[in-house]
């Protein structure tokens, strides 16, 4: 079927490619020309044959909020938007209402699988009216990865509940990454491993463990033996925060992801505010040595 | 080649069978004589050609001390033993030692896999001497999958170093359960989601997070939607504390395994004395009101 | 001074008291004619000289809000409201600006001391300008704990910043809590130790870990040893998640005031969907018992 | 009373001082002549009269190992050994039975508060035979706070029982310290709030939250705002480590003290290997830009 994609960045360039070789017709917008194939999103709406159906690959927050309300002037009675960006759950509401006005439906999609989606496919996981999914179906065939349907794709409840899963999915992500990153700093700390690489290696197969992530431990050590080059600063990109946000309003414990969450942040400062105040207190009470700033200065 | 393999419970037991499929003879030992190949140590001592290899398969601590002590005696120069159970490593040197004062040669053997090892094959982390491990060598590749070696199997390094990196491994395991864990209460506690069990089943193609516990979670939902029957009593087998002890002692920060571990002592409390202890306070200095026991008593 | 005082709750009944002790002419209304010094708002308003000063300590959340709207209505030009209450600060700016339109200024006062500050003194952080600070002054004066002024005082800074210190110091409040009730659990969970509430007697003099709610715990223990008819079962008023919220925002890792906040969700919990899910994975992989709800039951 | 004093370090230079104070006759040893009332332990033997009591005051582990093994050489049938440094619990054991196949007694007792307890009193937890904390009470009283006995000593339980007490009160100081620390850094990083100091000074009085150890970051702040010339590096001196190590063995869940435990762990690392393979798996599947070390270098 005909596809309109906005975005054609690291993600919505990957998936134009997935969808055409998936013998879909997909017309790319994105502001750097020498990616799009049209000029503007006016140019985008007029190339395609209504009833449209558009999907919104770009950056969640401003944006998106822009690019859905340019879309809601220059689409109609009829067509579809698709939010595949990694929207806030609690943004699809207003998104879906600004384009009912106009007559224009939409599905908020969660989409996983980084710059291996080209090659494996997409996990898709999306929210909407049952009819606009059943419209949508060919695209998601065309993204989500070989096997049975369920296996790689979801409907997962009304508007919003896609993205909802995503930051889920996202959550869940940052506390596996923390697991095994954790493994990995014991078993670099132990004397009696000779190679910390070779134990992730072997655990791809066979073990409990084994994980699509695990592997790319394995294969990051192996390409960087002791990470020597990689500093761990780490951002997070704000399905993370939003996760422990969204489990405090659930009333849900979560403390791995939340740690893992806190964990990013300390990643990101040049000494903790708060070791500063306890090695402050220590030196109060105990007249315990403090390191000085100026000493390492 | 010929093996001893003492232990036939619910891992030994598979493993003899996979080991007789991939041509070996082995001659199991279990105090039950109706799974046992032989009636006692000595019988099963002097049913193999020396040079012997036996593989211990028994529960940690106590067992496993009284076996290798026993095979010290049975044994004799030349001879190796395994140990393939869930020894703390740091119970490796002193058994290495025993055995080596008869002349009998130590290898330590992580296994994972499960129930599922029969047909999928074990992941294999072991510790010891490179002739040692050469020696059983054929015996780990008819246990470890198919695939590259590399893939299901590591020599971790000397004797202890394969106990060690099962235990860092049933560490991960640990904190990844829990991972997998919060997110699925989310997704319960959410109303837009229709079904977590579809999201966990959608994840488990395409998705950053899927992986074979993922798999299996989405497994377990689709036999017992909600989990309705299931308590979240949890044991604990000994290496998630291990490893909370051992990242101590190399100053490790473990907070993911660690609270992965403290949820499970929790999950077994009537109570937590912890939350008796708040619940007091917040009583003495702001008059909130307590929930007796004696009231839903 | 004269000061209308809105809520004769457990707090405000209490402060109302320490008022009048103070030497200040107060006028209390509650909803309850039994504690109310007047029958309306209006009443209120119109036996108070202007220019008035009310302060407001109801609920946070929609009743906070209806009684400032109200006020916005009864009160005028001059006039200076403080909301004393447990609202959340994001509140502060908006409530600021409804009594600023109809020019009346605003404070935000957080109080803490619960139930005891009626003899020892209530601690106060405020957020406000500095004019409407001092006009106030002569209450903060006489609620405050005796002893120099910046030690049970503050003018924290613009509207807002009281109720922000306020909230921060009930995430602490969250967080200390849980430090001696996790050392609770410890000296009670030891065979050694014959009394935990000795122990926790002991530490309130000469010890690094004395303190009022250290007091507290000792007399809980004293009142009721072994904290038998106490529920583990904890209520969280909101400034926990708030505070976790906000820190979250901030990107400031409080990795023990959100274990806490999440120890309290859990203590409400029949049973952990999180753990239920943990024991169902490890019944999947490893064929590890379950317990059952149907065992149980 | 007569007592030996071995060690005059920080805390037992101001005990020798405190205990002349209160009338007693202290005879102290230290390896330093410059502040050593006798040149030998076997001096001190003999300068004091039988029966004789002891006071261990030296660095836990090895140097207190040998004091009382050399003092089981020394004494004699009827003396009596208090060890008051910061020993693990499993230490007492083998130390009174070494000591009383010599028929010496042995008391372990906790003693806590730093560098103030010369003005201020030590607060006392102390485990051994009824009969020998009655012998040794003159000295306890001398070295408690004032006030009523059981608010700053306890007779914890048998041998063990003290410097258990003590640790769980080190484990508590953890926590208690990473919470106020906690609740500094936000009040640090939000705008509206001037001045963190200020905050913590009024906190002082009439808060939930006051304490001895929050007055010590009030006037740590006071002495240097902003914290600058401190930098968060900070050691452990055991206690912490050894408090986690007995809630596994307990059962005990300790979220909040193994979070402050692992964050004064991370405090002394250059770069997080668990976060430098957070940032190499991010980079992995996600193709997200890391930060290298060459760039920073």
């Amino acid at each position: 079927m005909q596809l309109g994609l906005i975005g054609l960045g690291k993600m919505g360039f990957n998936m134009r490619a997935r969808l055409r070789e998936g013998g879909h017709e997909v017309i790319g917008y994105d502001p750097r020309p020498e990616v799009s194939d049209v000029a503007t999103l006016a140019d985008l709406a007029a190339a395609l044959s209504a009833p449209r159906v558009v999907w919104v690959m770009v950056p969640s927050g401003t944006i998106t909020d822009q690019t859905i309300t340019q879309l809601a002037d220059v689409l109609g009675e009829g067509d579809l938007v698709i939010d595949g960006g990694n929207s806030r759950y609690t943004e699809d509401g207003p998104h879906a209402k600004l384009l009912a006005d106009k007559g224009i439906a939409f599905i908020d999609a969660g989409v996983s699988g980084g710059i291996w989606g080209l090659t494996e496919g997409y996990g898709l996981m999306v929210g909407g009216a049952d009819d606009d999914v059943a419209r949508a179906m060919p695209i998601f065939e065309a993204l989500r990865p070989p096997g049975p349907v369920e296996d790689g794709f979801v409907h997962v409840g009304p508007v919003g509940a896609g993205h909802f899963a995503k930051m889920v999915h996202n959550g869940v992500e940052y506390a596996l990454m923390t697991a095994y990153a954790e493994g990995y700093e014991m078993l670099a700390a132990e004397d009696l491993v000779r190679d910390p690489q070779a134990v992730y290696q072997a655990w791809t197969n066979g073990t409990v463990v084994r994980s699509w992530l695990q592997q790319l431990l394995a294969k990051a050590l192996k390409e960087d033996p002791g990470l020597n080059d990689i500093s761990g600063y780490t951002e997070d990109s704000g399905e993370g925060r939003w996760t422990v946000e969204e489990a405090i309003r659930l009333r849900v414990p979560v403390p791995s992801i939340a740690a893992s969450l806190f964990a990013r942040f300390l990643s990101r400062q040049e000494d903790s505010p708060t070791m500063k105040a306890v090695a402050a207190l220590r030196n109060q009470f105990g007249g315990h040595a403090v390191k000085r700033v100026s000493e390492s200065g």
